[in-house]
């Protein structure tokens, strides 16, 4: 009987999985870097706990099914909801601000297609508990550092910076309710792949003769791409009173975000762009997506504030800005910038012995090397002299321990330096205090015996 | 609205998460100093890979599904399946040995109870292509040495040796068929926790009024602990031509297996156990199974040879040994032995600042550290000095750098080593060199400025 795997999982063969894991060591050490702590949630969850955030759309989605126990469940599509629900269950005990990440896997059932899978890894970036524009600007920082750190620069990649409070206002100052808001933004984030025609049309059903003005005012916001003109744009809403102070104080904290990624030295990847609404209702401030700098494919990542979010999935009031990236789109960028390293995965020594006694002492070493942290590796069958060294140095190793007859006899092996070639006898008892210089500065091709 | 996870399924704080991820590394570690590759299949898998493996009986103790395309697929159970899939498809490209090992989480949908959730991880280690028992042998030396890395001794844990084809031969001198023999294995295999009456009522359906003597038979041979002992039982066994042939061929890799641990130093952990059967009917040759060394709780690890599997999931001919230890036995072993670390999440720097002018050059530094992999925190917000002093001691971290008015005047900060208190002033140009030596070095209270 012959099995696939399902369509949209992916097998990580050995080569696939180093370069998986190259990703989550460099997303793991820029978290950390950042004083982020890792934490995880279960990968099956309570379909509730989804449809309570995301709305009933999001079932057709997702894996979902009812239990043993006659439970409706899913796998996981996004982090976010667990990550609101530990946060929310602990908050008072938690120090505040609470700076998490995880790297997990999601499931989505859609259509796989290119940088689309049905099972894909995310880095999700969160800081609870500060509701000042610092923990945004740091977030930001975060996410173009880790870009940074596969070798990605400001030709690569940009941050685009949107606002969902502006876009409210904006949508207030033009007598829309919260429910019409909703509509409009929801048009707004597919703007970039309608055509106009079909986009006033939408508009018109819900603002009727207004919509030919009001996407007019909407392609003026979308193409303003320095705060000078944002600030002039949003000082000429037509606002008044408290309306007219938030827009005020939102102006002050785009001030001090872009202050901070200024001071950062990150300023040349921030593009601000009122284009990105994110298509998720619960965002309450600052969005911001990261994209090739071409503004061509996917997102490479997206994020914002949900200060309401922790207290909808039972928590307390709990202010909230993160982003989550995905692995696809990433590795893809990486590949086509030719950014992905070659990987080796070589042993420190292979290990070659002339015969069945020698093997024994052999394997006590390789045992006692291994113990303290060095990849020893050793044929399992017995083989000739010959092949055994063939096999070391298409290995890749860095050093042959040759078990010898000759040698053992004076309570010695050979070692060979198999980038030089260079050899030398050293004392078996010596092995473990000898191998750390050995390995760091290597064997000349004249050494001879120690 | 309220939200828990599911029975059996964990949140993972970050204490929590650290603990996890040092079981990672560890295993990942070892595995590696064994020149194992890391691979990955995925979660969900078509749920007749599992039937096919196990028999119908697997379903109810899976988490499995209709999909949104009509597929009957299932959260994976265990590894093997979809890594007898994954190596028997590249069976022909391989390099032989193939040694594989993963570190992923599975599901069963079983009551949860201590040692046992629903949702749990392992490390699955496994060589493809070595028929000979030092693939065995090998997998057994690594099983122990990760548990001996976690600091588990010869008093802590035994690993169980036992053999499927002795069984198998000892169970034909019997008469008994193939169908007979494996339910015969079943009962053998509960034996340790049923009453003796109930074996035999057991038996006696199988075996009739051989039961009586097949029952002291059994207890012999499981009650063996010593391997001339286990030579002398099989020798007496009456077996004629290709069996005792058979018989004496697997004596010989007995021997090969046992001289292979003891030149590795690691006799004092194996234990001959033919009490060990492993339910499941796959295995072909040598099983093993690692427990705490009073014999309670569950089994740490188990394993062994299972020659038939990747071919019996469409790949070709290809033998097969390998083990699975689980995270959930562990920890509780490691709790009990008081040999969980304490889990330390300190940065390396925390930047204690005066005012919002010292903040933009902190900023800058801060992520330049960073970039070079230093764990940087500082406020979000602006604080008082005696609060982000008292912040930046409880921390954890090894050093404050302060960012005051007339240090920055000069162009340098100071440092501040937090365990001894001595401090001295740096030029800001030279933090990135400086801050190594530092590091390595520390500072001593006594220490002025350079």
């Amino acid at each position: 009987m012959q099995f696939e795997s399902l369509p949209g999982f992916r097998e990580f063969y050995p080569e696939a999985c180093r370069l998986r894991n190259y990703i989550f060591s460099h997303w793991r050490k820029v978290a950390r870097c950042y004083c982020f702590s890792e934490y995880d949630a279960p990968v099956l969850e309570p379909l509730e706990l989804y449809i309570e955030k995301s709305g009933e759309e999001i079932v057709g989605q997702l894996f979902n099914f009812e239990d043993r126990g006659g439970r409706a469940v899913a796998l996981r599509p996004e982090m976010t909801p667990s990550l609101a629900r530990l946060v929310g269950a602990k908050a008072n005990s938690l120090k505040r601000p609470v700076k998490w990440f995880n790297i997990g896997e999601h499931y989505r059932y859609e259509r796989p297609q290119k940088g689309r899978l049905r099972a894909f890894y995310q880095f999700n970036v969160d800081i609870f508990g500060e509701a000042g524009p610092a923990a945004d600007a740091e977030l930001i920082c975060l996410l173009i550092q880790s870009l940074q750190s596969f070798g990605l620069g400001e030709a690569d990649f940009k941050l685009r910076l949107s606002d969902r409070d502006l876009w409210l206002l904006m949508l207030a100052s033009e007598g829309l309710d919260e429910a019409a808001s909703a509509k409009v933004l929801g048009i707004v984030d597919k703007l970039e792949r309608m055509e106009r025609a079909k986009a006033l049309e939408s508009l018109s059903a819900i603002l009727g003769e207004q919509a030919e003005s009001f996407l007019g005012q909407v392609e003026r916001l979308t193409t303003i791409r320095d705060f000078a003109g944002l600030r002039a744009f949003v000082e000429a809403l037509p606002l008044e009173g408290a309306r007219q102070e938030a827009a005020r104080q939102r102006l002050a904290e785009w001030t001090a975000l872009m202050e901070h990624v200024e001071a950062a030295g990150l300023m040349a990847f921030l593009q601000i762009d009122l284009g990105i609404v994110r298509g998720l209702a619960y965002y309450t401030g600052f969005v911001f997506e990261a994209f090739e700098a071409s503004g061509e494919g996917r997102a490479l990542a997206g994020g914002g504030r949900y200060d309401a979010l922790v207290k909808k999935l039972g928590g307390p009031e709990m202010p909230a800005v993160g982003f989550a990236m995905g692995d696809v789109t990433l590795i893809d960028l990486l590949e086509s910038k030719a950014l992905l390293p070659k990987f080796v995965d070589a042993p420190d020594i292979v290990i070659v012995m002339v015969g069945a006694d020698e093997r024994k002492l052999a394997l006590l070493d390789a045992a006692s090397l291994r113990a303290v942290g060095y990849q020893v590796n050793y044929p399992l069958k017995e083989q000739g002299f010959g092949k055994q060294f063939k096999a070391a140095n298409q290995s890749g190793a860095r050093f042959a321990l040759i078990y010898g007859t000759d040698e053992l006899a004076r309570g010695a092996v050979k070692v060979k330096d198999l980038t030089s070639g260079g050899e030398c006898e050293i004392r078996r008892s010596d092995l473990l205090q000898t191998l750390p210089e050995l390995i760091e500065h290597g064997l000349m091709a004249d050494d001879g015996a120690r």
